[in-house]
């Protein structure tokens, strides 16, 4: 196989048309699909870039002895920060998902608090009104360009926000920011929202202490990564009535099994890692200075970092 | 009956705590239940100024011959602008409804852009994607302190924004204005939302025509008055198809009669009035600077005008 480029795609993807026009003339590139691993009888030291989502592409790690770089189309690459060899950089999707993650968060924050969900199938005049969200307090774990992104949709609304991040720094757009482990971040929010890469350093990061602190009438919502909750004690406050509402849209084992208590917990809203899709533009966009940089043999921009584990 | 001014409240109002509070010492107050009228053998000359939702009050300006004055509850005053004497000043609530049809406009759109509405019940592993509300075009009716704050949500989501009103003007904020009877502003549309107040020359702002002109997906939002919708011909497009959605909280009859087509008009959603509570501050926050003005024998604020109608 002598192709420089392979995209790992899923049929339904859209977004390799438009990584297939950027690298046009530059490098030869072949589509193979996500749901199936390499052959072993096939030789594919040729290749030296792969693009796709990182679950998909670990098989394919092992198989390039030439690989040089892998450019991820989802935001968290955890799963390849074991399995990839010195030398290859991995390029995270970035900046692109916080207009979808805040459409996502003020969605569900909306829907809840102005009894939407209630509404659309309600049959009768139902003229009981509720206080909206102004004035309420966000905590966002995670302040890069995703929670700022969020912070100031939710800033729009009147909603106060406070951030958690490493080591504490302020970010622009946050009230106050806390570091990670720092428990006072949670007192009386009424909504918390996780963006946190899947890192050592963040699991478990809302656990038991961090839920008791919360606004009696708080939602949960977890759009970073799964190990970032402590699934028994968000659970058991759910089901006690101590936290109003959960959604989560990423979990420790994805696909949800079908036997996950989750599935079966009051007021825990289930989504199947939906709140940003890398959409048809995202993949190529983000290439394109990388590209010119990779071809003068340069350093890549935004590269991941397996010291900070994002 | 020696008093000042007639609070007009149900029940389980809590906006007359606040409106106590600000007269106290200044004018004598009462306050009376807003679903009973006037006592025939109760003499109300003394009261000058009433307080109370149009609907509710109109029984009582006609028993209170010395009245000078009427806080509207609402924004819309058009159950009192035929029976009003001359000389009885009628100040609607404004600028203060901005922030929950925001809320109330954005959290229906995201709940359906997202499909958060069927989310909400999914019971399996639902990956679909979905594109979002970017880049989306939004037609607004009516540009007042509502329509512009309505605007303002949209556009943090990278919704583009035009307005509607009585002459065109252009408004900040709207990337165009047009002119109440050009149908061009309907052209493709994503979005319809209507504020606009109930008068002669809003009658069925939305109809037939407007409606073939948006976008094959588009979202009608009605929270203004009931009049600006021609009913039959947005029920005939929802049950087509040709529009996508309709979110109706307001009606030319309200409550809305059981008996009506639009409970089981396809994709039609029925609220209850509801999108824009009058809260409990709100009340005495609009007469506090009108109430000087008033003692001192000055021309109010903000007082509706009968050649515009709003």
């Amino acid at each position: 196989m002598t192709t420089d480029v392979l995209l790992v795609a899923k049929c339904d993807d859209e977004w390799p048309v438009r990584v297939i026009e950027l690298l046009d003339q530059r490098l030869s590139v072949s589509r193979v699909d996500a749901l199936q691993g390499p052959i072993n009888s096939t030789d594919y030291s040729s290749v030296r870039i792969i693009v796709g989502g990182p679950s998909h592409v670990a098989p394919w790690v092992t198989v390039c002895p030439n690989l040089q770089w892998i450019q991820s189309t989802w935001a968290g690459v955890d799963a390849l920060t074991d399995i990839v060899p010195k030398g290859v950089v991995v390029t995270p999707l970035k900046d692109v998902f916080g207009q979808s993650m805040s459409e996502f968060v003020m969605g569900w924050i909306l829907a809840l608090e102005r009894r939407i969900l209630e509404r659309a199938s309600s049959s009768f005049w139902d003229d009981r009104s509720e206080d909206g969200v102004l004035g309420k307090t966000m905590g966002i774990l995670g302040t890069g360009s995703i929670g700022t992104a969020i912070a100031a949709s939710a800033r729009q609304f009147g909603i106060r926000c406070r951030g958690l991040n490493s080591d504490g720094r302020s970010i622009e757009g946050f009230e106050a920011c806390f570091k990670t482990g720092v428990h006072r971040f949670f007192d009386n929010l009424d909504y918390v929202v996780s963006v946190l890469p899947k890192t050592a350093a963040t699991d478990n990061a809302i656990n038991h202490d961090a839920i008791q602190r919360l606004s009696p009438e708080s939602i949960v919502i977890n759009i970073g990564r799964g190990n970032a909750i402590d699934d028994v004690a968000l659970r058991s406050a759910l089901t006690d009535g101590s936290v109003r509402a959960a959604v989560l849209d990423v979990f420790r084992n994805e696909p949800l099994p079908d036997s996950d208590a989750y599935w079966n917990t009051p007021n825990a809203y289930i989504t199947a890692h939906t709140s940003a899709p890398t959409l048809e533009r995202f993949v190529a966009r983000a290439m394109s200075a990388n590209l010119d940089r990779f071809l003068a043999g340069q350093n890549l921009l935004g590269a991941f970092d397996p010291s900070k584990g994002y």
